[in-house]
């Protein structure tokens, strides 16, 4: 099988496997291995309650070299206190043991229940069954992508070969992610491996970007976790002319790198808690880019709208009302709305159009609605999914 | 039967019945006239897309006296364009030409789906049928009311007499609003009665100051509606001395129509979309009184928090998330919540507390979700309500 997986690009063995932190059985415990050591960047959740692993690992990726990272699913090691501090610091432990390095060179990430302590004998043996089992394999590659899953019905993966300076270099990613997915950070725990040589700083500027337009374009409910992380991990085993400025070179591999993302939200879109289709939101005509970006989000994160969305219901008045109580800058004798390419609302007044059609359009697993404010020339966009009573469902019994 | 509509203080007819606006047949036009004139006041929607009749209305207010309102529910007559502004102008000419007053002197609001044309014709035959039926009975007040609702499943009513200098005073007020309902502003269609006698400037102060205090500390999905309107006509009509300084009878007044209005406030948590029960989020320990409305307000607008009520499922994480993505200032360290009276939070680190007792004060109609932040003294609250499947079916299908 092609591997389309976190160990397609060289230098990286992986493993996923049952450690027992879900009672379910499923998998629960993934390790990366770079033994080479791996250049790292990563960004993190912007909220202020955040989970023991994320400031554990927002001090681990400075170190120069990273030769690990582990993830865990089932529990999310957040607002658990200092045992939840000390079972993190614990899960690095092991598996710096387990390689022979500091601790400080092993990242960490955990999603699931907020709130109950880490059964960390289980994540330990569950550490050293998965060390035994790593390989490059696709394999290993996929059983690592599941055991991050939560909520999500399938594991999403997406990976990409392109040449530099006459080599091949790949980029794999996989995410994890269905609900408790918001905007202003990286939202979700999405692992990225490459193969490409380039300088720290250039990594996690690449990284930030392709986030920010992708995954941070992304909204399922709104809500931010207190676990997001992101997290790129570069072994430079394509061994192309090492990127060390922002030269065209730098330019592709980012551009790769974004597109790779684009593809994880999408996928995440559409495996969202309950979800049975996906939204673009792209909104022009704006004072502001902060102001497009905004009014994008108002609209995907709107009940009302992923309600109608989910009905198949071309119910613009909807996306008007977003519009108009987000707090952007808009000329409500310039506004307009399109479904798809029906134009709906045109200068603040409603149009005659087919509504069999608008709804058609909505039925299909991907659309997009375009707003023009009116006011200016800046432009952005976000993805959104609608909202089912299967969301509800999800989240009504996760718990218990 | 004892009287608690809005005909319940002296000077007030009114009427409500169907128009044919509604496909339904369900009553979809209100009126309620004050021959005498009333002194009136009003808040509305600070939505930018706001209904023609929501500036019309604005407008009106301002008048000396007002001699009637009228209500229709079933379109809302927003984002309708030009023609939208002239049947607002055209329903307030055709309630003046049957009481013979300035068309200044009629408030109007609507209320029902966005964007579709309003069918003035059956509009202006609706209201002339009501006038016919104007009367002063509780019947009367309760067809008002009934003519208001549009998802609502049963009318919002409340009442209180009380004395001011010697004389009965009566204040009575009916609220509509079921789904997009959000902060920032009166929050739905309101219409309060009162025979006080009171100054313009100081009904006013009273209505913002109880609005503030109640329905714009409700939340359903956080969504602002195109047509928020609430207002307030004193008839004067219980011949009080009149009030015209902030003096022991102008406090007495305003706390009563606070209470009123979180009456309703609550009534409409509880006939919420789908909702099946209420709960009230208290924020203490804020560095300002901004950021405990704020946290406040987040947690209950989070869906996965909704969800988890419905669920009766003591999932506090989800609130203790729902407050560090916010963006108040907060100390992870003295961050604290309860649930009912269960502490399941405390400084930073979770408790023991029995689940099973927790999940039973969260399947009650009401309970209290208190949060401290541990950073100041500042204090707040918000009214929510669970999320259910019923929200979902109900937003899928509104509109086709």
């Amino acid at each position: 099988m092609a591997n389309n997986t976190i160990t397609s690009p060289k230098g990286f063995l992986a493993a996923g496997l049952s450690s027992g932190v879900k009672r379910s059985g499923k998998p629960d415990i993934g390790v990366i291995v770079c033994l080479g050591g791996a250049k790292a960047a990563a960004v993190f959740t912007t909220n202020k309650v955040f989970a023991a692993p994320v400031s554990i690992c927002k001090k681990h990726v400075k170190s120069g070299k990273v030769f690990a990272a582990v993830v865990n699913s089932g529990n999310a090691n957040a607002c658990t206190g200092t045992k939840g501090f000390n079972d993190a610091i614990e899960m690095c432990s092991t598996t710096a043991r387990l390689i022979g390095c500091d601790p400080h060179h092993v990242l960490i990430a955990s999603t699931g229940i907020i709130g109950e302590p880490m059964p960390i004998a289980k994540v330990t043996r569950g550490i050293k069954k998965a060390f035994e089992k790593t390989s490059d394999s696709a394999k290993a590659g996929l059983d690592f992508a599941r055991a991050m899953m939560t909520t999500d019905t399938r594991p999403k993966q997406a990976a990409t070969t392109f040449k530099i300076s006459g080599k091949d270099v790949t980029i794999a990613a996989t995410a994890k992610g269905a609900g408790m997915i918001g905007p202003n950070m990286a939202t979700t725990i999405c692992v990225i491996t490459t193969d490409v040589a380039i300088s720290k700083p250039l990594l996690a500027k690449a990284l930030k970007e392709a986030i920010g337009q992708s995954l941070n374009r992304l909204t399922v409910d709104g809500h931010q976790s207190t676990n997001d992380t992101a997290m790129i991990l570069a072994s430079g085993a394509a061994e192309n002319r090492p990127i060390t400025s922002q030269c065209p070179r730098y330019k592709k591999f980012a551009k790769e790198l974004r597109e790779i993302c684009c593809d994880l939200a999408k996928q995440m879109a559409l495996d969202a808690e309950g979800a049975t289709r996906m939204f673009t939101v792209t909104v022009n005509g704006a004072a502001t880019k902060t102001d497009a970006a905004k009014a994008a989000r108002a609209v995907a994160d709107y009940d009302l709208v992923k309600c109608a969305i989910h009905g198949a219901d071309p119910n613009w008045g909807r996306i008007v009302c977003a519009v108009g109580s987000c707090g952007v800058k808009l000329n409500p004798e310039k506004l307009s709305c399109k479904i798809g390419d029906i134009t709906v609302f045109r200068n603040g007044q409603p149009t005659k159009f087919d509504a069999k059609k608008a709804s058609k359009i909505i039925a299909k697993k991907e659309h997009t609605i375009t707003i023009n404010l009116g006011t200016g020339k800046a432009t952005d966009f976000c993805y959104g999914c609608d909202l089912s009573k299967d969301y509800v469902t999800i989240n009504a019994d996760y718990h218990t």
